[in-house]
């Protein structure tokens, strides 16, 4: 069973608020990179990604031993697994789903710990208080965590960070939507890498430049031995030539025309916009999507009206409750969007 | 390490004849269908493949449900192999490196039936009585085989399928390079689909429409349930956009255009002129690829005329060998191939 968001293919002709995409859409020069990338097709792509490591490793001044790029980052996900066939994980309860499903593929023994609801799902100390309790071998956060939108408080992730690399704990820090948000620098565990040994961060192209039909994620990892046996637990070939002339491409892009502020500024004022919009409480969301809860049935409300959006009750610890996530789009889809699902006049709070 | 051919982001601006991939190129409409799915990157792929698994279904004319899809061939070894965790294999050597690597990956204990030099490396009845003694739980058949190009010979395996079959032994037929062949029909296992369990065929768009770039193959099986395990394997995106458009119009433009039967006449006439031009006895290979021996440092020599070839060393069983593998191109590389590798005049045989 399918279980994200996007699927417009079983609900074709649809506006789709269910995926989290830049609503500025792919840079120029990206589909530039993309389109002349035809030529190259007739040629194996260089399994090693050396010019697209290269412009990664500039944009976060890292080496390109830190760097492994894949076929999108839920790719990455499932070859860690199956590098590292960890024994015992923790997750958060509720999350991203890809890392319960890749870690039961090598039968890893999965706790959750529950973020509480009346902290709208933020991370607490509770989390690190199952860390010590569980010992895991690995923990997956999602950094701002997927669909809740909510960051996690900075001195808490680097406690947790700090007491995984002396536990020997593996951490993956999922920071795909983190530059969506203002804690896009602040918030990152980048400048841990050179002194870890146990932390991966998980990054992806897929969002901020628009391009999930194209797949194209990347691990960083100061444990560069670790990301070699990474790629003896794959084909030689996980990244397609255009895959690796976009990235390329996007990250020259970005540094002349300064594409990710540009996203966040613009994902911010229409963030503001359509939660000030909506006729519901609880709204969270730092980066480019909104969470709250609504005894509306929506998805259906929604499917009815043209619209997809992300029903959320097949995330874990989500089953019973009622919530929902929406993509921050443009303005002219954003006004759509309430046009269509609000057609009255709104005259108070619905939930 | 890296172990194929087609290195040329180590070896630039050379005539590759190490990989083996369709000279006449691309078709015109696939290479449509690759630059109109800019528009569409914007959106995930669709994990189902649905198009795509119809164009392939009335191809082969087998239900959609005996496809699935994966990013390359090669994917789709490793996504087997994490799927079924095989404790015995049974590879033939020489042959595709990939299969070794990825059954290695869920620690695969891999015993090799070595293919007899004295005929030239082709398939006998001792591959049937290895496989009797062994008692593996999967073997892996490339037919025809990389690197030697020779085909298994039908009957022997028509008895190594049915054997495996009541055995319940999981075999899977590499039919990658196989339309290149005239055994293109006759050949293939695809008409035992229906009334196995145990049988998986491998074949890709990589080499017949020359789009190792673009990273596209399909696995073939009557055991629904098993593709739909393997599914559970992997990240539900793991094709792309582009290649499941270009797939989906390869198959539409190959039943207007003749493409595959058009090849075939072609690498036909080239592979003879080739064979025919090359100073080397005992050359095999039916495909898109020949095969032989000599003692003089072929690859050296390539390189330093500007022409990458296949040296076979890495290959199992060859290591302590001097075999090569050369692509058959267009008239055009071939006689350039030829210039550069015998300025001479060409007075006898050299091997």
């Amino acid at each position: 069973m399918y279980q994200h968001g996007g699927d417009i293919y079983s609900y074709p002709d649809m506006l789709d608020f269910s995926a989290n995409i830049n609503p500025l859409g792919i840079p120029e020069q990206v589909k530039e990179a993309y389109l002349s990338s035809l030529e190259e097709l007739t040629h194996y792509p260089d399994p090693k990604c050396r010019k697209l490591r290269e412009a990664i490793g500039r944009k976060h001044e890292i080496p390109a031993s830190f760097i492994l790029c894949g076929n999108g980052a839920a790719d990455l996900i499932f070859t860690l697994c199956f590098a590292l066939k960890p024994k015992r994980a923790l997750l958060p309860a509720p999350s991203f789903s890809e890392y319960a499903r890749a870690l039961s593929c090598v039968g890893c023994n999965i706790q959750y710990s529950f973020l509480p609801e009346k902290d709208r799902f933020a991370f607490t100390e509770q989390f690190l208080s199952d860390l010590k309790s569980f010992h895991p071998d690995i923990i997956f956060l999602c950094n701002p965590n997927n669909p809740t939108g909510q960051i996690i408080d900075h001195a808490l992730l680097t406690e947790i960070a700090a007491y995984c690399e002396r536990q020997k704990i593996y951490i993956v820090i999922d920071e795909c939507f983190l530059d969506f948000t203002d804690a896009f620098s602040s918030g990152s565990l980048i400048p841990r890498l050179p002194v870890s040994n146990y932390l991966f961060i998980l990054k992806a192209f897929t969002k901020m430049y628009a391009l999930p039909g194209l797949r194209l994620g990347y691990f960083l990892s100061g444990n560069a031995d670790l990301l070699q046996k990474m790629q003896s637990f794959r084909q030689p070939w996980s990244v397609s030539v255009p895959a690796q002339a976009a990235g390329t491409a996007a990250y020259a892009f970005l540094k002349e025309h300064n594409w990710e502020e540009k996203t966040r500024r613009f994902i911010k004022k229409e963030r503001a916009f359509l939660k000030n919009s909506l006729p519901f409480s609880n709204i969270t969301g730092k980066a480019n999507y909104l969470f709250f809860p609504s005894h509306l049935p929506l998805s259906q409300i929604g499917r009815e009206r043209g619209i997809l959006i992300r029903c959320c009750k097949n995330f874990i610890s989500l089953e019973q409750k009622n919530y929902y996530r929406i993509a921050v789009k443009t303005r002219e889809e954003n006004t759509k969007f309430l046009r269509l699902f609000f057609p009255e006049p709104y005259t108070g709070t619905v939930h």
